[in-house]
């Protein structure tokens, strides 16, 4: 069979340059003799496959020199509690916007190790919006103010960086991170798991500023210490070293396409290209309010739910594929991430006329 | 270049048969239009992915029905937390024994959460020998036993199981999981991270016997509550998918070689024909008890030190790879673990004498 355009959320369509060259060296890395993932995570060639990586990443994100850049295990969800337990630093509250389903178990985990402090929540809407940033309530003694910059489930994306009255502001960045221009230093910690934007699953990237590493107490485990992680260099325990080559494969991808400016712009124009069509079609339907629909993942409704199943039946037939939306919330949703070329959305925008022409 | 034989203690040598077959697989597994690392983890063929790499596991290490098998991230070091974070259950103490660098490290972590007694240590003799089992002075009150059946840096290895005076016996099998056959039900838990002898790095194998599930307190991280990970199929954050695929492939091979029983033979063998060659030269040299030498890691000193480098860079123009010894002991080790050909140990075996002979 031919490849697909698969629009999976995550772990998600990879680029086929990608996929081809890890292919090739797939038995022997450049003359080395050995698969990369044979090879010592201490010895020489990973190495410098490890440090291009980072470098790779630095200069892609523009990160300040004043940061720590790791890479971890356990995804978004290890964080959820890391973040408490290593940034406290006794202090007893923490602020967390709730705009979705995971910003939800981040403010659970979180409920383990401090007070929470909601400062604004779309809960009641549904999760369909991002509550106005002047009625954000942050107490000024809280440890950090959380807040997740694109909802994966609910499709909400966030366009500007809020304002964290003073706070060093911590954001999960797993499904946007690379897909548009950050800048890094107005964040205390952003952390992604790889496997949207940036690669396989298994990988966590924390990208965390100096003055918030060493804070843990000693009662947090050793591989969920920022100090001791970035002490080692991310090699505390055997790192996921294939995952960061293909990490690493990734980013050089990204490098050759023009960066985060110009994959921002095709980002763009993929979305913008979708929600038309969407919002011209008279079965399909996105509930998200317009100014912070995502770019990454576009969920929608068909006017009539008992076609749901013939659609996805009749998507996989046209090698489109995992358009079901989260069990959490029905319908369909189109992850379109960094990875998917303009031409499998468009593919996508075929498909949906031709069907609600038949339909 | 050729494939060389690559005695990394891990990540380690694969079969090359696994590599073939993932090479193969990379852009489109099994006509799905899609390389396994871009599919959903929650998709039809991920799931049977998962499904059967777990079912071979238990059917070569024979599980018993009462353990729970669970994929998680981390490795080792993560369970030198994990294991008193879960299984204390409001005990105080927990007994280690000390055969080495692994060893200790587990102690270390483990004194954060209670007092660690340890019940015998073989630190004194410089980690070349197990303490006999009948001065060993376990503490029934203690919440369980804790020991390393392979010390990967010493390269010393248990041939036996130890007796735990009635307390739940708890093994990190690291480096030696899969090379022998064990009685996984005389424990509490078996736990391992998988680049030695299950595939690349990035996953930690840990088969747990159900009462041990569910004593976790409610400050544990999610992630590292094996009861919510149990609860979900150790999918409670993405999994790293392609590394579950890898070392699905590593099962399959292992299987079709005949399995444990069969790996066995074959180990016993290439470890037999090593530790002779060393004993009968002048040059080289083990330190270990005969009765407790490693089948995995084979350590081994040169009579003048001075040769070292040269060893090492001969080695390497023959294709002998990563023979230098860890860091912290120095001289030489060859880890041959189930995927090293007896062809390699015979080339090293080969070098090794020419090399004494030209010296």
């Amino acid at each position: 069979m031919a490849r697909i355009y698969n629009f999976s959320a995550g772990p998600s369509m990879l680029p086929e340059a990608v996929l081809v060259k890890a292919q090739q060296e797939m038995l022997d890395w450049r003359g080395s003799g050995m698969s990369v993932m044979e090879m010592s995570h201490r010895g020489k060639h990973f190495m410098a496959i490890a440090e291009t990586m980072k470098n790779d990443l630095i200069e892609l994100m523009a990160i300040p020199a004043n940061y720590k850049v790791l890479f971890l295990q356990g995804g978004a969800s290890a964080q959820f509690a890391m973040i408490p337990q290593n940034i406290l630093n006794g202090k007893t509250t923490a602020c967390y916007v709730n705009t979705g389903a995971w910003s939800t178990s981040a403010i659970k985990e979180a409920g383990k190790y401090c007070e929470v402090k909601t400062v604004a929540s779309s809960e009641e809407g549904k999760f369909t919006g991002i509550p106005a940033f002047e009625k954000w309530r942050i107490d000024p003694a809280a440890a950090y103010l959380h807040y997740t910059s694109n909802e994966t489930i609910h499709g909400v994306e966030f366009n500007q960086v809020p304002e964290a009255g003073g706070l060093p502001l911590v954001c999960d960045m797993s499904s946007n991170i690379l897909s548009r221009s950050v800048d890094v230093g107005r964040y205390g910690i952003i952390y992604a798991g790889t496997q949207k934007n940036m690669g396989p699953s298994g990988v966590t990237v924390v990208i965390v500023r100096e003055d918030l590493v060493g804070l843990a107490p000693k009662s947090v485990p050793s591989v969920f210490n920022y100090q001791q992680q970035a002490n080692s260099d991310s090699m505390l325990n055997t790192p996921a070293t294939y995952n960061w080559y293909l990490l690493g494969l990734v980013l050089q991808w990204l490098k050759a396409e023009g960066g985060v400016a110009a994959i921002e712009q095709r980002n763009i124009q993929k979305a913008d290209k979708l929600y038309q069509a969407i919002d011209q079609s008279s079965l399909y339907s996105n509930p998200v309010d317009k100014d912070c629909r995502s770019r990454m993942n576009i969920p929608f409704v068909l006017a009539d739910a008992a076609l749901d199943k013939e659609f996805l039946k009749q998507a996989e037939l046209n090698g489109l594929s995992t358009l079901a939306g989260h069990r959490s919330v029905g319908g369909m949703r189109a992850s379109i991430y960094n990875a998917m070329p303009e031409a499998g959305v468009d593919a996508l925008i075929e498909f949906m006329a031709e069907f609600e022409r038949s339909h």
